[in-house]
């Protein structure tokens, strides 16, 4: 298809650089940046008519309502609105492809939950807010409490772009990782566990990673009785969704002292209401959804789609292609 | 040289357990714990006579009066108090070995400084402190302003156990990594710059970690020369000693923010009194040295030395030694 021929609909939230890089890389195609672009979230009122590619948040049902659309870029790794069974038929009966931007936000959630697991095992919360005398009982706590990350287990949950990252920042720390994810490939690099299995290996987990992706299948995975299946003592991580946590169970394990630690990104509702459970524990550490943010997001996103754009126009393979 | 020869002086501060493992491990040897042992210094009034090994913090006076050492076992990482020309060219003229725990060390101080490297560039003290909306202002700037470790670059001053582990545990960040020592040997695995080399690799730098030692020549190190030699935005890291830092100079490099800044896990002196200016400033983050703390580590701290003392017995050249 040559580039002339194309009319690229944009309404992804865009910084003036970035800007500038979309507008120079796609060269001849025509872009079309949406009046609500900077919303981030498109109207459905908002014709991609005559678009053949959409890059940003479009709204799902004006994608359908295009007869033009070819392709779909989204700009961020969670794709709940486009993850239905519905839609996800719908775009492959009309050749619709779909890929997101998880590449661009796999490298620092990695970094996020790698910087909880350390601050969980050095204890940096109580650490930097004491300060106290060389063997003072204090002292001889904080030092003695820490358990090493070298040797200990892992198992991660949801198995994408995150949590092959993840693998390979763990790796000089020899531990033992075990995975779970819906349809395991055989390519994981690490061994997997199926549903059944899950059990034991929450078992024998220091740490348990939950990546899932927001779902209908995921929705509240780690109720009351899973979470009582990790390992008394073991830190909870959440950088993935967090309707995929039942977030009164959670506060209740913490409460109790059977988690040791939560470390979430990633909570439900986002922020949470100030009288809510989870800000009244004990060992509840809780950033506000930033994992993905980095400095060049921004043009990293459009970096990412022009690099699709590339691939799209000489019919090569999508990378991050979800349908 | 047989076992039941030996008499080994202890003046180690041990848990029941720790002392349980030497008592065990040391077998036919005959164990003089000292008086003074939970002190975990030793007194120069201390005899050590009929000693061959002493394993603690031993007076370096008592030391040399003793005319039956052979072997001294210090269990820390740091020797300020061996490490003087006299006291080395003394134990050098009786054939007294001297060996330190710094295996036992360095993982957890290589994890305690990737937790502030991470935590930094994460932004996590400022994440962890904050609720906020999704899109808020806010939240922009905590996610924007986050630079990516992969693909930055540090300077490690001090190359010994600690910077040989973070090298390993860097590796999957595909970091620019330099590395400065008092005498480069060859073998250190990244390239290593001279002292008249030091300041333009300083200029490049995201991160400077000093893991300096406490010596007469490392003392106030980083001036407020060299600390302006730092790339503006930089962030510094101190897990060595106190001492090798003007805490004045580095103050006002946070102050005037050439230094985006500063992580330390150890202060001159420790703790810092209430109205230090480096806890005055923003951005300076401060644990109470408790780096080389972690979970067991008195049992490592005797494992260690056990490994030594079977070395010793065969005549096989010992771990960690100094002298």
């Amino acid at each position: 298809m040559e580039k002339q021929n194309l009319t690229i609909y944009c309404n992804c939230r865009l910084s003036d650089s970035a800007l500038g890089l979309l507008e120079a890389g796609v060269g001849e195609g025509r872009l079309v940046v949406s009046a609500q672009g900077v919303s981030g979230l498109g109207s459905s009122r908002e014709s991609l008519d005559g678009a053949t590619i959409a890059f940003g948040q479009p709204d799902p049902s004006a994608i359908l309502a295009s007869g033009s659309i070819r392709w779909v870029h989204i700009s961020s790794a969670g794709i709940t609105r486009y993850d239905t069974p519905e839609f996800r038929a719908a775009l492959k009966a009309r050749e619709i492809v779909l890929t997101n931007s998880s590449s661009v936000y796999s490298e620092p959630c990695a970094e996020h939950l790698l910087a909880f697991m350390l601050a969980a095992g050095r204890n940096l919360p109580a650490s930097l807010a004491t300060r106290c005398e060389h063997r003072a009982p204090r002292w001889q706590e904080l030092r003695e409490t820490c358990p090493l990350l070298t040797g200990q287990s892992a198992v991660l949950l949801g198995y994408g772009a995150i949590a092959r990252r993840m693998v390979e920042l763990l790796a000089p720390f020899r531990m033992k990782l075990t995975g779970y994810r819906r349809t395991p490939r055989g390519d994981e690099g690490i061994p997997m566990v199926s549903e059944a299995e899950l059990p034991v290996a929450l078992a024998g987990a220091d740490h348990v990673l939950n990546i899932l992706p927001d779902s209908a299948e995921t929705l509240g995975f780690f109720d009351a009785t899973r979470l009582m299946q990790i390992r008394r003592g073991a830190v909870f991580y959440n950088i993935g969704r967090g309707t995929t946590v039942d977030q009164f169970a959670l506060a209740a394990a913490l409460r109790s002292g059977h988690l040791n630690a939560a470390w979430l990104d990633v909570t439900d509702p986002e922020p949470l209401p100030a009288d809510h459970p989870l800000l009244e524990v004990e060992r509840c550490y809780i950033t506000p959804h930033v994992g993905g943010g980095h400095l060049g997001e921004r043009d990293e996103l459009v970096r990412h789609f022009l690099e699709n754009l590339a691939r799209f126009q000489k019919g090569e393979g999508l990378l991050d292609r979800v349908i």
